[in-house]
């Protein structure tokens, strides 16, 4: 072991020096500053289902989505403890509502995607239209837009529902970016019935003096019967990519782009026996099954996945698939945010 | 009268001269040249079906659609007598396909539309893919890209089929930047299954490596099953313009704007006894009544119409609508050409 | 001579019939509507600044600034006769300021441009700023700003001033657009120092609350001091294409793109002797000489050029370049319109 | 002082409970993740030049710029120990080279700036064409770009140069998309002669076959000369903002916006007596003071500053500037990563 040389010696004593004026010595940390390729501290992880629907259940007896404002289990990424966050960007969690409850109106700053996991007939309401929650739905409540959400009663036909929640909570909070405010009531009132935006721009046409892009979507409700008819036609019709088998993103229809600035949303069909190739992107990802069962094979790790299940790829890990029954999955991850600093790479291995 | 004064005579002598090295005085035209506003040669006129159709059909037994190429009557404006132009920039046709023919595979820089007015099951091809025409489909054939029509022969169904054709050829004419060539064989192959390109970017998804935006919509057929249930649910909430009634615009999913760069579409819809307010516009507009019956005022002109007919407002002209009954309205203009070049104006009136 | 068929007989029946409700036959006509490739009736033309200068200084003597509005020889193409065009859908003139005159303050739809070809002093104000003209220098007056244009007196050292005019007169006559005002007085106010503008967007900055881009370029001069150190800089490091010699486009800072929606505008240095290669293009390109002197082989005609000479360059017609002495050329051409329309194609031959 | 409720306890043992399956209580932290308005970690800070450039000189002394790769002293936040960061998502360092010195050739993810604090004559290499420093000058060198530094030999003239880095290596660390790579010799080859990339960009023109967009700005230099010139230009003409002085932003001439992707810089200038209004916004920003003193104050902090410190702003903490003598700041920030992901804020109080 060799012992402190002079040069080592007055280094120290520089770096002690300069640390007084708020200065230390980039030569020593450049290569972990500047790696050779990402080394994400996040890990793999999968959230099954059947372990933990009981307890997001049991959430239910312990507190009410009012006191709560949201009744929601955070998913929590391991290798990074107590961030709340699933990737470095993203969170995740699993919402919990029960018939005859409000989880009272608020905006934030931070984007937010609901994915309907279990239960109809619950209601998410964004700048004064309500929509219908069904399963394999996918909704959006943008930056700065008031929401909330609610379930009839028992009496008027309400069963629990729950949801995935996907937010970029852990990339404002990294900006410095997050601004809130709560509603004066529990709900906003509603000012437009249901299915008035879909009308307005779901059938690829736009009101005639809508010209302006809209930096999020205006559609705010994607139904799962049709993105599961567009990826059955395009089965059908002999679509099949040997890393993604059949892979749609959500598109904002006032500019072709994302339906949030900060996360893309995606959908994608495995036929039953697809064995994918491995690929590998700088976008971490966030998955939820929405049918079937299959092996999720991410690094170095296997996963074995069912519906409803959650599970997360990192950074860079190269993923690949395979399904045993016919398989849909859906997908959301911080892609917008690489794309737009230049900083997105994807390599199909 | 005034005797020509000597600096009349001076200046007739100069403009003699300096026409011989094709030179001429901007003053004697200027006013000519830059007026204070639009006044378009090209007039207000309808084509009413009930009286054109038989013309329509005669063609059928005067000349086949392979021997015409395209059999087409070209609705041509009385102010514009020779131009085969409906406006200074667009062309309007009725086309009609005879059960088991074809029209020809070919392709042009000149961008077309077809909107469908009466008979269903002809198809048109586009790049490979085949779409089936029904009554009130709107369907693109964008510059450059191969197209031919066909019918189905009577033993297979077959119908005579009518629809209008709007192009861009006075446009493409005055800019010299026409190119055409036909297609070795009749028809072109089909590659790929009918709905393919609809259920790829039809259904506010796109396919997850299709980023960059298209110039022209992806999607060739907009059925009008679907532009009806928009324009029905909007009208149904509310939504009614005092000039428009329910108006919607037709497009391309890639990037919210128009479905083609030279011409823009729209689908609106008036409730029975609509009484409209008067606007006006720089783009000259082609209308084609889908359904009901009313009254087109256009400039000092009343234009009564019908299902069917078609009827054409130039530029800057003033137009409102009475509808008696409940009516829609298909329309196409070279709304983007104006726009793109910052020419567009509009006035409410 | 074949007499007529019955068929023939009969079409013409049919074509007489059809013409009563305003129809005709495309299939007569296709061909000429689509054709295969352009055929533009302008013609290549030059007017030579050596033969018409004299001309154009007549005009001075002939009528003042102020009762021509502008005084302006228009450079008619001998192809379209009658027309006040150079191209379908571009104007060219000379204008003459002479000192102490006004051309008075009057705004339009039309774009222009100003190519200064000979003298220095006179300005033109744009919106309430002016900038002085030296040869060279390359001015806009976008579409519907306020522009009049003046010379000081010869007490004030003011000289004779001449310059091309380019505007896209012809274009926006086709599409109906044209609104024109005149300013109540002779000279707007002058409301910012000359500079002003440059100084904010000329140096690859900007102020920074202007983030939107504008239509059209913030800067109105664009000094030939500058354009030509671009070339001679480009050209000393090697920079030379077979077809175009050293060649530059004006760009409009905030966008990048061309400094009005309907007109590019380039500057090109051919060293001595250079031989260029044919290129040909769908927009048809106006010449103006800066220096030196050489032929343009334009379609099947030779031009010998010199300082000063306009020529004119119809679509889609084969041009090269070759140039005795080193020669700079400033053009225009209706680019912007093919490309935003999707109808510019280009061949290097 | 409360005892353990049953509630509280039995929530204790569900927290626990769920924790084993890597969940937490969404409720117990909502507050924290979803905050009312920023509270950044990040402190205002200033490195005054006079007390650490010593140091910096010292570190020529301690290490050659071969063995350090790059001789930067990190400046650090308070607020943020042992990030090496100066805001969450920027770091700033100060890069000293001596004569004859080569900081040798590497390229990365991370984008950086070059703000010349002292001395000239050294140079930097992007992609094949060097760019000589002098002070005031800024220079990118941008995502995936070859660069290298150097110094001529006291022999040749050179000088010791000191200058500003700017990254957003926290920022693209914080997303795991940092990749790096070395050049295998020192210095990249020379392929392009120095200016070469501003006579193509940096006259407001372009070569006419450069139509696309850049990412990043051509113009690898931007002059202070120039920069200096425009804001003097401004002032005199009587641009006077009560918060900024004259403050412009540099521009990447193919897009209108900022050079890079991930960095807004700009330049202002505050004439002697200036006393700023205060603003603040959601972009957190670094300051280096090129001319003159004065007096910022930051949230509740006042810091005086004098030519070559260098400060920091928190996003959203207030700041307003007093200026003694005339004096000129530069400044950069993660404006365009806010911009993209519309979370930029800014209020003027």
């Amino acid at each position: 072991m060799p012992t402190a040389t002079p040069a080592r010696e007055q280094r120290a004593a520089y770096y002690e020096l300069i640390a007084q004026r708020q200065l230390s010595p980039l030569w020593e940390s450049l290569h972990n500053l500047v790696p050779p390729q990402p080394k994400p501290r996040a890990k793999a992880a999968i959230w099954r289902y059947a372990q933990i629907r009981d307890l997001v259940m049991q959430a239910g007896a312990l507190i009410s989505a009012q006191e709560a404002v949201r009744r929601v289990l955070v998913l929590e990424n391991p290798g990074l403890p107590g961030k709340s966050s699933i990737t470095p960007s993203l969170y995740a969690g699993l919402q919990l509502i029960l018939p005859g409850e409000i989880a009272p109106s608020h905006r934030h700053t931070q984007s937010a995607l609901r994915f309907i996991v279990e239960g109809r007939g619950a209601w998410t309401a964004v700048d004064g239209e309500r929509t219908t929650m069904r399963p394999g739905d996918f909704i959006i409540t943008p930056s700065w837009t008031w929401h909330d959400h609610g379930n009839p009663s028992v009496d008027e036909g309400g069963e629990p529902v729950i949801w995935l929640d996907g937010l970029d909570i852990p990339l404002v909070a990294s900006l410095d970016a997050g601004f809130a405010e709560s509603y004066p009531e529990a709900t906003q009132p509603v000012t437009r019935p249901e299915g008035y935006s879909f009308a307005r721009f779901g059938h690829n046409m736009a009101p005639v003096r809508e010209l302006a892009p809209h930096p999020t979507s205006p559609i705010f409700s994607y139904p799962y019967e049709r993105s599961r008819e567009a990826l059955d036609t395009l089965y059908r019709h002999g679509e099949l990519d040997a890393w993604d088998g059949v892979k749609l993103r959500y598109v904002n229809p006032t500019t072709g782009g994302w339906p949030m600035p900060t996360m893309a949303t995606f959908m994608q069909y495995l036929p039953a026996g697809f064995e994918g190739r491995a690929r590998r992107s700088t976008d971490a990802t966030v998955y939820c099954v929405v049918e079937g069962h299959g092996t999720a094979y991410i690094g170095g790790d296997a996963f074995s996945f069912a519906a409803h299940d959650v599970f997360v790829v990192p950074a860079w890990q190269p993923v690949r698939f395979s399904a045993v029954g016919e398989s849909v999955l859906f997908s959301y991850s911080d892609r917008p945010v690489l794309a737009a600093l230049n900083l997105l790479r994807e390599e199909r291995l």
